[in-house]
């Protein structure tokens, strides 16, 4: 399989961290998240969103949405629980994540490695939300060692993915314990990888 | 069950259309979108991420997201398709939703809505990146009947949710013909509801 990649990306990063500890081959290509000029030409084909990740099956067939991605490999193996509710419960997290956490941290963390320079407003903004996420995630780990289910899933491998590099953003997390020690937790899997490996 | 709602919300929206195409019964629950002070009584104990639509089984257990409300309850139906490659397709349009469309479309229609009056720059970027996912969605359904399997499933009622009242969001749907011809396909399914009904 062909993985449209970024190394800095969170995005990417979950697919990365998933085959990892799968053990699932695949080839990685590289795209600007910078220069974005020759994205239509590059996955027009392949991702409506024009986003990576965008993953090409060894059939031809494409797949995008990071937390789709890993859904799909997830299924049938110990990464996604079998029962149909935790199953949901998973998705509200990855859902949690794409709608409530990514648009704050991820941007603003994309920002700084960019070097764009916002309006204070839209930087104030980024983080008063980046905070709200980071309140509800802790809130919800100072009583469970992981997401769902008690146990290690992707829901854990969606969120963990730009909460870690959090502080790149300027996300001070030493105001959220129950994070802290699920960080540890999550990196202490077998086959972890981490993002820049 | 019992369903916190807006009847504004294409994402709660997302949840009536298909418990109606499901038969499902339910309770409604109105929560204001406008006036937000009481959602931590009403939803902290429910939703980290204390937004409507928040269901609440009837063994107590609650679970949030639309689209994971959605996924959860058309699994083993007619509306989420058994081969695993085409969910995993449904969850990438339920994700491109969240991500690329609802965050302009729907946020631009609640401003109008709710009378709020934002600086040029916000609701040009607003214009800007709905008009983007309006024509991935159109490039898409030129060659489409249906956003997955050539078939009516809950991707169709992801993204009909905010796309179909785009206009009131100032949206001109005319340059968009084959959205146009697929939402009177989706209109037309047996037991369709109304987002006022």
């Amino acid at each position: 399989m062909l993985l449209y990649d970024s190394p800095v990306s969170g995005n990417c990063y979950k697919v990365r961290l998933l085959f990892a500890q799968l053990g699932i081959e695949y080839e990685r290509r590289e795209v600007s998240v910078i220069d974005r000029s020759n994205r239509a030409e590059l996955l027009g084909a392949l991702n409506p969103a024009l986003r990576v990740p965008t993953l090409v099956l060894d059939d031809g067939r494409s797949l995008a949405e990071s937390n789709a991605i890993i859904f799909h490999f997830a299924e049938g193996t110990e990464y996604l629980p079998e029962d149909r509710f935790e199953r949901a419960q998973v998705l509200q997290w990855l859902f949690f994540e794409q709608y409530s956490h990514e648009p704050f941290i991820a941007v603003a963390r994309f920002w700084r490695i960019a070097g764009i320079d916002p309006p204070p407003a839209e930087l104030e903004a980024k983080q008063r939300g980046g905070q709200a996420a980071l309140r509800a995630l802790d809130r919800h780990l100072e009583h469970h060692d992981f997401l769902v289910a008690e146990r290690y899933t992707i829901a854990d491998i969606g969120l963990y993915a730009y909460t870690h590099v959090a502080p790149e953003g300027g996300f001070d997390l030493e105001a959220y314990p129950a994070i802290g020690t699920w960080l540890t937790r999550v990196m202490a899997q077998p086959n972890h990888v981490g993002i820049t490996d």
